[in-house]
């Protein structure tokens, strides 16, 4: 059945995320003892889903540390061969198979160049693990369908994590050990994914949105559209598309907006949506805002990333079907990419 | 007449990037004078089009001062209040007007935070100029049009000004002084540009990659042929088109590769377009190499990036023309964004 393999890893999350969640204090006790002290920044090393993933953990890395965080550019360490002191660096590198050469030889490189490295990856023998100072494996066993879901999401909260170890997260414990609940609840209630597929069952492209704690959210699900459904979904943060992609956006053309809660983020997405709809553009809600076209269960805007990445899933899924395309394998795509 | 003020200001890019590189020496003392010793790190501020020379920005920052470079991310600070240490930091804000209140607000907090702090910006009496501790002007004169394209091409070459400051560049004096004449070539021969033009006449959507030094101008030239000519272009790096993105890559779909020289990054490119070519896609070369469909003169792959910028602002006037736009005031864009 097309999507079976999707559709089952799908299903997998609340479990995965709750196993994850059961090894918190285990995980902060080891990154604790891993970062180098005192820490004088952190560096992620990733590509495609796992470099949304890192855009979330970005976010959360430099809000917990308190120091400066930086995307590692590869090409850097691997074509260029930079000489750079990462002395008093964490060097994070995510991969769900731990085997992406480009992945394993960066942290490689940033290692003997001074910097304490982590690996997060779904294979705790993997390459990438073996060479890492320390690994958080995800555990969530085997993916088989091409699009990445559950180990996306495990790495999500795997930034969480790490975050929690390090300083103040915008999340408690409380809300964290409610999250396999939040993510089980959006799984049992596909209807709104359906109907939203349904509004872009003929349409070639499209705008993701958010801002914030959001913003890597709305680029793995742009990616996951893209992917999936073959529509090209273009991931940007509401800020950027005020300087120049807005002009895209005319009547009629598709906005998929993500936001949760009421705080400043929500706000400037609401600000950009009204703004868009007055050109006559079609506008999406992915929300925990009452009427949301693809609603979220209450969840606090530290962790909603993991719930509104899981509704985009539904979302790409749904439309892949409508539009005879076998979510479980997409044209073109390989599971594990060599660059 | 549509576009004659893009046209006035691409023409005058030689001249300004000639003042600039005769101000290099004082540029280089003033950086020198003003990044903090012993140098942690740098991070860079900036978006939309400032945003894509800050990638360049960054691959030249982290090459020269041999410590970590980070793009910040302004919500961090401005949305949720991030408490972190930037002491050791080398703080760069980048933007056309110096008046963006984001950018603006975004490197005072760097700076409160213990960040020295270098402004780059066309006005150097700006809220952003007078803010900081130190300015590159870039002294291009007034930019009227919508779409940046005298200040984006100044803006890289700040970049390229200021990591020569700091240590080693991927390009001699010699080559820098033959820039200007480079970039005149490129103005005065602008028939490959029409002839590119008339291929994407009817086309909704593209893909512009790169990799490494190039691959912000391919997120610059992406944002311009968007901006100017309302088509959808995506700019991808060739690393990360493969992870996902290419899937929306079939038969006839355009795609604009962008490389220079016959090193690492140009050979991952070919490596890519010759993938894309096999599945029919429709690539267009922008490079030094022999046979380009947008030709660049030989120029080092160093500077590369200033230059094809200079042929994808050539390729959008063109592309708007042909598809009655008036480059100079795109639908929906203001010339200065409040985020």
């Amino acid at each position: 059945m097309p999507g079976a393999r999707m559709a089952a890893e799908m299903a997998e999350q609340p479990a995965v995320l709750a196993r994850l969640i059961a090894r918190a204090d285990a995980i902060a006790a080891a990154v604790r003892e891993l970062a180098p002290q005192p820490l004088h920044g952190s560096t992620i090393v990733a590509r495609g889903s796992s470099d949304h993933a890192s855009v979330y953990g970005r976010y959360l890395l430099e809000l917990a540390s308190g120091r400066p965080v930086s995307l590692a550019a590869p090409s850097l360490h691997l074509l260029y061969d930079a000489q750079v002191d990462y002395t008093g660096q964490l060097a994070v590198a995510v991969s769900q198979s731990g085997a992406t050469p480009e992945i394993v030889a960066t942290l490689a490189r940033l290692g003997a160049a001074g910097a304490r490295t982590l690996a997060i990856t779904n294979d705790g023998a993997s390459a990438l693990a073996s060479g890492a100072d320390g690994v958080v494996a995800l555990a969530a066993g085997a993916e088989l369908a091409v699009p990445a879901t559950k180990t996306v999401t495990a790495q999500l909260l795997a930034f969480g994590l790490i975050a929690r170890a390090l300083g103040p997260v915008p999340f408690s414990d409380e809300e964290l050990h409610a999250l396999p609940a939040a993510v089980a609840a959006v799984l049992e209630d596909p209807e709104p994914a359906r109907a939203a597929a349904a509004l872009l069952a003929d349409d070639t492209r499209m705008v993701v949105t958010a801002r914030g704690l959001l913003y890597g959210a709305a680029l793995e699900s742009a990616l996951k559209l893209q992917e999936t459904a073959a529509i090209a979904a273009d991931g940007s943060s509401s800020a950027d598309l005020r300087h120049g992609p807005i002009t895209i956006v005319e009547a009629g053309f598709p906005v998929l907006a993500l936001s949760a809660g009421d705080g400043p983020a929500a706000a400037d997405v609401a600000e950009l949506t009204g703004l868009l709809r007055e050109r006559g553009a079609r506008v999406l809600t992915l929300a925990t805002a009452a009427g949301a076209d693809l609603p979220l269960p209450a969840v606090t805007e530290g962790l909603a990333p993991i719930v509104a990445v899981v509704r985009a899933q539904q979302l790409a899924f749904e439309l892949a079907l409508l539009r005879g395309r076998d979510p479980d394998a997409p044209a073109n795509l390989s599971k594990v990419t060599a660059t």
